[in-house]
């Protein structure tokens, strides 16, 4: 038996999810969990996850697509599927600060994330015994301001056919359009702020001067609008007057890793659906 | 249009889903709201809410009813539905403490909390005021020892056709079995403790005693069992060591609030399914 | 005996706390509770808040302060005391929605938060009804853009002599630097938004449209910049994208509450020191 | 300049911050913070941790230590001195489940906890390479119930003079009353529960089957009342009755690394006095 998830989304209409759920049944599949969301009840838009069991010996994968399609076309739907089969391949870019990378690695090697991880890429050679001792391998890509087209050129052939999907997890580089154009999967970024608090750089000094009484971290999907792709998670914490800049920092990086681990734990369970400029995140 | 919400559950069986949302379908019904839960993927148990709009011209909901219930005996499913155009009906008992009464009286009359109060009764005088000034009959039945069993019954006579759920909004009187079996509605209580923690009396003493850092407040359902009933909301917060036992309760009663009036939004929103001595609340 | 508390800040400086405590001793006072705070062991600013009980018959509070004062001088230091048994004076001004005034109202009414309310202001009549149930006075001040000026002089001619602070529980109307100058007291507001995101008006709105995952609620003190005034607490709460804007205006009246009347009590306990633009709140 | 930390306790009486103060500034020292509570206003016990720092070349610190006593026996007082330039001695015991273990040597490599690991315990072999590969020494002490009073007194060896308190991380042996009283230091556990719920084994398992809402991990000191000794730090998180036994013991392990590191934390930077089965936590 295969397991299967279908993220589906269109516009709203009546029997969608008889269809859908009619359809897995046609092909003897067995649905294990179905989540659906619509924005509004008048011309609202439609999303469903479908996770479902079926037998590929009975129904090959190409053919289940193949008339998924036709009924997503007569929907209007834009849809993906995913295989509990494939595991999916994490990239991971980074700078100096590995707390983030440290927990990714440990999640990976506990088996709690279940990823491979192809690569680990950063612009300073810093975490490689890290990497390396995790038997992953360890790509250098320095950059400067001269050579960053060069560098980033390098860096998407390393992880455009290597890789499903990126992680920043710290990686302090802005990744530029033309990059975010050649890679084709998704890019999950750790933003050490609540957003839309304190975009750009340096947030904990700045929390701290507003004097505000929780922090928060932020993970979200990159957009060429630095700071605004779609949120994914976010997670906070109490704070008071005693907690200077580096305590706030110390904080942070906790509320950091909780919220990346999060977010990538419901993308690689296909639990994310993103839409305009937001996520459905199923639970 | 009439909106209603069936809550079904039965063993888990291939199509359940399918044909549950063929049967709106066919009835030209729109679904606003889908959730399902199956505790495991092999013989596991099949939950449902279904959250629809129907022409109830064009379909009376007594035929609806006659026809589900024939597509329910065939999935071996227990089910009930409640339509929108029927408010609820919540009887509210109560005691001295009465921060859970204000609360849910303001919830009511800002329409956040969509119930009809047909009445207040409490074993004291001293809310009386209060409930009057809101324009709800509010009936005084003291108990002591010796009149439980018949004030219980005038009670239990009070509220058997008038309401559909009590709340107890720290209602400091054990509920015998003969009122719990002679009423025929669910009973929400709110226990001051983060439950299994601290059960029976005077839990914030006991727990400033042990030295908690956290302390909560738990909704339930009321059942034979002291304390025991399915939990439907839990909150928490934290304290320290300077929270002695006045200040606890202070907290404690702003948690007491919170977590009732979220149990009860979500009951009467039909959100909530019981099964063994747990509760699935779809949110 | 009576109870005072002094809050007291001054540049840090060896022997501070050694002189402020034997000051105490030396009037046989004793002190219930001493906090204190610097903000950098190097050139750092150092704050106190020192509770104590004390002998008025033998030790006359203007004795106290003369001396008191004469200490302070010595140590460069602003500093400000309090009596217990003088009850503060908080006015309160708000609009229509009444959410935070009700809370307020009972939570004074019940006696967990010690002050008197000399009268509620509202530039709608919506809650007067509200207002005088619990026995207070209610003004009805209209404001239009003409009338503006006129009807702010007519609140502050109310307020300057009865109140010693406000609170804008939901007030919507913003107080011109003329009204601030003209009040001595402070001013305590309540914004709708976890600050500093989403300044301004209608936050609930644009933190869907923004698709967090989190919203929160800031009490700070109010000061001619908008939205930039100290911070003292803020509270916040998980949300999906299953929460629209009513379920978000829902929770965040919820927070709103709870924010408030947490930075209430702290101010009528004298738990606040404004610097710069924060605040250190002794806890 | 050395820092140094005070602990001390004894029945409450007048004057006494003034006397502890005027200690630190006879000796020169600048008061870094001072922290005090006093459970009642009546016959209270006081507690403070005082900070300071001061200079050893004029002020030898066993002067200052003989000096201290003969004002804390005037007191009534027990009391204690730590010194920033002693970095305290950590052991660690730990069973098979590693993700404690992995991030107190990540918060120890990366600096944010400042302490010497002088060794790892455990009556597994599992964790080896991991502890060896930070370097530092790993005891593989196997134990069964015939050999438990053995090897439990080889472990005492082992660390009653090298370590200065020891950290069970997941260590599922219960220590015997022997061992506690060989071992002067003392021992913190994480208990994965929120105490006093679930006290004992499997609690995730138990706390799905009683259908909580809210679980939580409890960092605790090790007295010979299993799961009854002091508790120091405890963390919550919500969950639903979609969280199986297997999904909470997930979320747990991340409860259970942030009350550990947590309460170490505050350990370490000596911010805990204990009294009668509670802790003072000043933060």
């Amino acid at each position: 038996m295969e397991s299967a998830v279908i993220l589906i989304q269109c516009p709203d209409q009546r029997g969608i999810i008889a269809r859908l759920s009619e359809f897995v049944f046609r092909y003897n599949g067995n649905i294990i969990q179905a989540d659906q969301y619509t924005t509004d009840p008048q011309n609202g838009r439609f999303f469903m996850r479908l996770e479902f069991t079926f037998d590929p010996a009975k129904v090959p994968p190409d053919h289940l697509e193949r008339e998924f399609d036709i009924l997503a076309a007569g929907l209007g739907a834009t849809w993906e599927i995913h295989y509990a089969s494939t595991v999916m391949r994490m990239g991971i870019l980074v700078s100096k600060l590995d707390h983030c990378l440290v927990d990714l690695l440990y999640l990976h090697r506990s088996g709690e994330l279940r990823v491979d991880i192809p690569l680990v890429a950063s612009n300073h050679d810093a975490v490689r015994p890290l990497v390396e001792q995790a038997g992953i391998p360890f790509h250098h890509i320095p950059v400067t301001p001269d050579t960053k087209p060069e560098r980033e050129s390098t860096l998407l052939e390393l992880v455009r056919e290597t890789t499903d999907f990126l992680v920043l997890a710290r990686y302090m580089q802005i990744l530029t359009a033309v990059f975010m154009e050649g890679y084709r999967g998704d890019i999950i970024n750790i933003h050490h702020s609540f957003l839309p608090s304190f975009k750009g750089s340096d947030p904990y000094r700045r929390a701290y001067e507003r004097g505000v009484k929780v922090i928060g971290a932020t993970a979200h999907f990159v957009t060429v609008e630095l700071d605004e792709g779609p949120i994914i998670e976010q997670v906070v914490e109490r704070v008071s007057h005693r907690d200077n800049v580096d305590m706030l920092k110390r904080k942070g990086r906790n509320l950091e890793k909780l919220a990346l681990a999060n977010a990538i734990q419901a993308y690689v369970e296909h639990r994310i659906i993103r839409y305009e400029n937001k996520t459905i995140v199923f639970v």
